[in-house]
């Protein structure tokens, strides 16, 4: 579950998500991380100007953040992530404020979304592997009340993750079921990660 | 998503895995630990004996935890739960030993298994809500050095889970695919547990 001794350098991680990192980490792999800067509301503004499907936006965005860092590390290896919540084909963004956060709970709530986490691997300074993985997640009809403690306890929490929620957190109390790759919700297929890992030597078979 | 005001107790939670606990603390539940002391080995071979269906062993054993608590704090709601892995009809108990680990691991290998999580609740004394989750998980046929290097990494939590893994640390290694709850993995079905609590009014809806 560790590098071979063939490759001594850590996988540079182009995200600032700590739970991607931690997901790693806990799977024994070396990581460094990298967060590239990109504008993302920009670029996803003009991908779905190009009516881009949603999970080609999470696709683009993994993409651009892995390729920003490959350029500046052209010898390592670069993976890049992202994650888009999708109601009713449109694309949620991360809330910047808690009136944002508190209007998209209630779009949500009584009904399902859907979570896209896409991830590509840069080698070299070009794209190598990628998948995206789903799940669906239906969010029970809560009260009012409710609404504005969870709003109260999540704190700096809404701002850092699509839709406002962490799962592994107060964000369960807002679901009523969670279909999918429990990993694609955390923001990182990791299982489909370590065995492309696997294939590279990265990781031990 | 806390407690209402009329429910001043903590809810007891009959079982010493550190994992439920920080899953319903994390939920913002406040919670007390009391595990119960039951012969798990011997209730479960004598349920076998019975011809009892694994799910109903977990269900069992939750139901006897939760008792056992919920007769020395007869005032307080406390929750039981208990966890099993089933191959091919069979129970697997937590290893005793690395040996019993290399074993089970080894006959788990690119096969599927099935993890069932049960919980039951009491309240003054008597069993008022019961639910066993369903996982179905994947491992791949990964290498003896591969296990080898696993078993040594893994250390203490090899004993302390059924299967001799934590899906949340290096397990993830072993595994190719996750269906079903995930919540049920880490041993407790939290969202069911959540809605049972609103309909008690010890959640906020």
């Amino acid at each position: 579950m560790h590098r071979s001794s063939v490759l001594t350098l850590a996988l540079l991680l182009a995200s600032q998500s700590t739970t991607r990192r931690d997901l790693l980490q806990n799977a024994g792999l070396d990581i460094e991380c990298h967060p590239a800067r990109i504008d993302e509301a920009a670029i996803k503004a003009s991908l779905l100007a190009q009516n881009a499907l949603p999970r080609d936006v999470a696709d683009a965005l993994a993409d651009m953040k892995a390729r920003r860092v490959a350029n500046k590390f052209p010898d390592r290896m670069v993976l890049g992530a992202d994650q888009i919540l999708v109601y009713k084909g449109k694309i949620f963004d991360k809330p910047n404020s808690v009136e944002e956060a508190k209007t998209q709970l209630k779009t949500l709530r009584g009904q399902s979304h859907l979570l896209f986490s896409a991830v590509v691997v840069y080698e070299k300074g070009i794209p190598i592997w990628r998948h995206i993985g789903r799940a669906e997640l239906t969010m029970r009809d809560f009260s009012p009340s409710f609404l504005d403690t969870y709003l109260a306890k999540t704190g700096h929490d809404l701002f850092t993750t699509v839709g406002g929620y962490k799962l592994e957190s107060l964000g369960s109390q807002l679901f009523l079921s969670v279909k999918g790759d429990y990993f694609s919700i955390l923001g990182l297929p990791l299982l489909e990660v370590l065995e492309f890992l696997r294939g590279k030597g990265i990781c031990q078979t």
